[in-house]
């Protein structure tokens, strides 16, 4: 089972330094602590295991250490910073894993820009040697890149000529839409093994300087400063405790999360818990409160719940999304939230909350809400319901969901609208109109409103429930993960969807076809005495 | 081999009927005509003779019937519109021929929208029976869609439930984009296998009428005569002559078309031949020479040589792009074109040029532009090189290129940009620079500007381009279609990119799954009394 709670006591690959504004993550990458066995991480490349690490640094970085103006990723290695994802890893893992792992440092990457976008710290990478395929696509998810010019280290993504795969966290699309290097350009340096070192690395805008070895350390430092300097941040950080989660061989249990496996049918049941008791009201109290803060805590369950499901799990379907607990204490939480957002650690609870949203839209899982009469669908859950692929609600008095502030504006999916926009795309103005309701929205209100799929009454409920997950999970799974990223993200494409829908497809494709991973195909013959083979059909 | 010559005359499965300003397509698939052996087309299924046959249709209603103001798009077969692509072609299929499949069906559809938007034909789908799968697809290409309401016809889009497979012309696409359903809705509807009838098929939006089945003639005549009143159309048409092609084992040549096939070396030369001769300079002058005026035929030889390279020529991977001919007659050309753009003809033309051109870079093979002193990439012609993947200028003092008032605008891309705009996405500033050019370009200034990859000079030039040959042709053709994909398309989405992209790449990766195509999967057991079985790992 991988487990994906760490903290930097436990790091094998990363160092985690702190020194004032400045935060310096220095890859070292140990060959032999691998997640599995079967390969070894020569040269700084990395599986799962070291991805959970950097993503565990940068969730840290921003509710520990809010002072941190500038992150500085390097590596501790001589001559090389990153050799990108194992590709003996690769080689013996099941597609299904692949695909996930490729997500998961997907969302890392992503989760730097995140915070370089809205919480203002500035990433900069020092290649201290030799950048290539995962290597460099982790440097281009930062803002600055700086190459050691040494005339060996390039930065370059071989994945197409040497492996016969497209490079898999965002590569090709960071390439041309982030950088916006010239497609010809980007079509030569995606297809040269060896890629471009710093003079022409720095033309054709794949870094942003470079210097030579013996001015390299003084170089960045430079830099740091400069961007030290323009930011004045303040604060004193909270510490994220390990979650404590209870297991047994069918269920998964946090203190607000219930995780309830039905392996025999293939679905969950994952129950979210509403806060319960005295919630703070000021920022002074949320401070105190930490990690056990209900926005907080009940949202890094859930983020570690998905993941769960999406590794651990593969042959789980369908999640059935579930609340309990009261409508008002939610929309207490979510009123104290938007009172006090410009707050940094109010901002970064929030923050976190969307990104956790953000994996469940991208968790290749079916999703239904269902929404009893002890549900607390309100506000920041409400987004739970609007986030899967359709709901039930129940007719009964007592069943409602309601709105809040939150769901206006502050948790936006990866194509840049909220969930409420992009439910009503054909209808704008029922934004407003859904925004405005300030009361709790009885089932029929909800179904005139739009924003429920299903209303069945006491006598169909049962049975209805039980029909639609029957359904659902006799359906081909690989079609509904296609369909389902089709249908989720309707609207307009930001990178992000970009770098999920298009090139995530795409990979998924070719890591399938027998020219990446059959008996001659790259991926298999990859660093063996034999050469691929290919069929040169076009496809 | 695939011919993509057709003309009315000598249509097998479709009824072409003009009456005044209104053309009725009629579907009325003959069930053994088939493209080659081992199914029958029931049902107004389709194979990709069937739609060969369509895609002539709308393009002879844009040349040949500039009255034509409304198209109602029918079925001939009682209680059934169409049943989409036939299963038992698909299922029979190489996945190569499948996905090239795909690309011309959604192509003809995007021609239909192309046709909707810039001449301002309105395509009405009149579903006189059942419209499933691609017949769906079909009708939502279509401006607006009327079911008949007799209790037991239907639109669905059976795929994901019955077949394990997407809808595979854009149907989720433009489902959630284009008419904009709510994605719950959406997903209900493409998990049912029956699909919806009229009145819930139009609450949910999937429809725009429904007539009962005494009304049916009369409700679309009714709809037909008011989107007739509300235009006011004129021209005569000209007609559009059979291409003369000239082929040998090696070569197939036209009048302004010389492909070169190199089939040991798996690549193609491909030289588009300039104009020659006195060309016309007035509206009258186009019309009388007709499709003979050099910038339809050309491109309409471009567009069959381009279909003949995808279709008959799977293991070609690379084209060299060449032309021929004088500089200044293409830029004559694009000014007579420019001055009369208003014009109903030469509007058609450029539109052409257009579809052509993205055909071009939608196709799955990379592309070289070749410039030597006797090329004459200018105006239209250099969007050629701007489409290639790369190009390949000889420092000679006769090479030249040059630009013209059609880079500017009229010859977009799919994703909504000039060829210029997307390459010059990091500096803007630059297309306006390039689009001031009015003298030809010479190769040292050709780089400075930013529009050619490599100047070899003439010592370089022949290692130069046979080394780029074979690199590239040793690649995985594969790994280099999802990277020309992720390339060629910067900047903005549109409906298109996003069919092409995002539903392409998912369905390319469907089709080849076990679960779909394995022994056990659902494609191969759609209609036998065995059932798929399924490995249920999400992936």
């Amino acid at each position: 089972m991988i487990n994906f709670q760490t903290s930097p006591e436990r790091y094998q690959h990363w160092k985690f330094e702190i020194s004032g504004a400045v935060a310096t993550l220095s890859m070292d990458v140990q060959e032999d602590h691998t997640l599995v066995d079967g390969y070894k991480l020569k040269l700084n490349s990395y599986d799962l295991g070291v991805d959970i690490e950097l993503a565990d640094a940068i969730q840290r970085l921003r509710f520990e250490h809010p002072e941190v103006a500038a992150v500085v990723i390097t590596s501790l290695k001589p001559r090389i910073f990153c050799a990108g994802a194992n590709i003996y890893m690769l080689g013996s893992s099941s597609h299904a894993f692949k695909v996930n792992f490729c997500k998961f440092t997907n969302e890392t990457r992503c989760a730097i820009e995140d915070d370089s976008k809205h919480s203002g710290r500035r990433y900069i990478a020092a290649l201290n040697g030799t950048a290539s395929g995962g290597g460099y696509e982790l440097a281009i998810a930062c803002d600055e890149i700086y190459l050691v010019d040494d005339g060996n280290s390039a930065v370059s993504l071989p994945e197409v000529p040497l492996l016969g795969v497209l490079p898999g966290t965002g590569g090709l699309t960071r390439l041309v839409d982030k950088r916006k290097v010239r497609r010809d350009r980007a079509d030569v340096f995606s297809t040269l093994a060896e890629g471009l070192k710093g003079k022409r690395a720095h033309e054709w805008g794949l870094i942003d300087g470079y210097f030579p070895t013996s001015k390299f350390g003084e170089g960045i430092a430079s830099r740091v400063e400069q961007v030290v300097a323009a930011q004045s941040r303040s604060g004193s950080g909270i510490k994220l405790n390990p979650l404590e989660i209870h297991s047994t061989d069918d269920s998964r249990n946090y203190r607000y999360i219930r995780l309830q496996l039905n392996r025999e049918q293939r679905y969950a049941d994952l129950t979210v818990v509403g806060p319960d008791g005295p919630q703070p009201t000021t920022v002074d109290e949320i401070q105190e409160l930490g990690d056990a803060y209900w926005p907080l805590q009940a949202y890094r369950e859930l983020d570690d719940a998905l993941l769960h499901l999406r590794v651990n799990e593969p042959e789980v379907g369908l999640v059935c999304l579930r609340t309990e607990g009261s409508i008002d204490s939610v929309l207490e939480v979510d009123r104290v939230l938007t009172a006090n957002r410009d707050h940094w650690l109010v901002r970064e609870i929030i923050l976190n909350m969307a990104r956790v949203l953000r994996r469940l839209d991208l968790t290749a899982k079916s999703f239904f809400a269902i929404v009893e009469p002890a549900a607390c669908f309100a506000g920041n859950l409400l987004e739970l319901l609007l986030a899967s692929d359709r709901s039930y609600m129940l007719i009964d008095p007592k069943s409602s969901v309601a709105i809040s502030d939150l769901n206006g504006g502050a948790l936006v999916m990866s194509n840049g609208l909220t969930r409420l926009q992009s439910r009503f795309l054909s209808e704008p103005e029922r934004v407003d109109q859904v925004l405005n309701e300030t009361n709790p929205i009885n089932t029929e209100e909800a179904e005139e409103l739009g924003l429920i799929t299903f209303a069945p009454d006491d006598l169909d409920w049962e049975d209805e429930i039980r029909v639609a997950i029957e359904e659902r999970t006799s359906l081909s799974p690989d079609a509904l993960t296609g369909m389902e990223a089709s249908l989720r993200f309707a609207g307009p494409e930001t990178l992000d969807t970009k770098i999920y829908g298009r090139l995530t497809a795409w990979q998924n494709w070719i890591f399938q076809r027998p020219n990446a991973v059959g008996p001659q195909g790259a991926l298999t013959n990859y660093g063996k005495p034999t050469k691929a083979q290919f069929d040169f059909k076009r496809t």
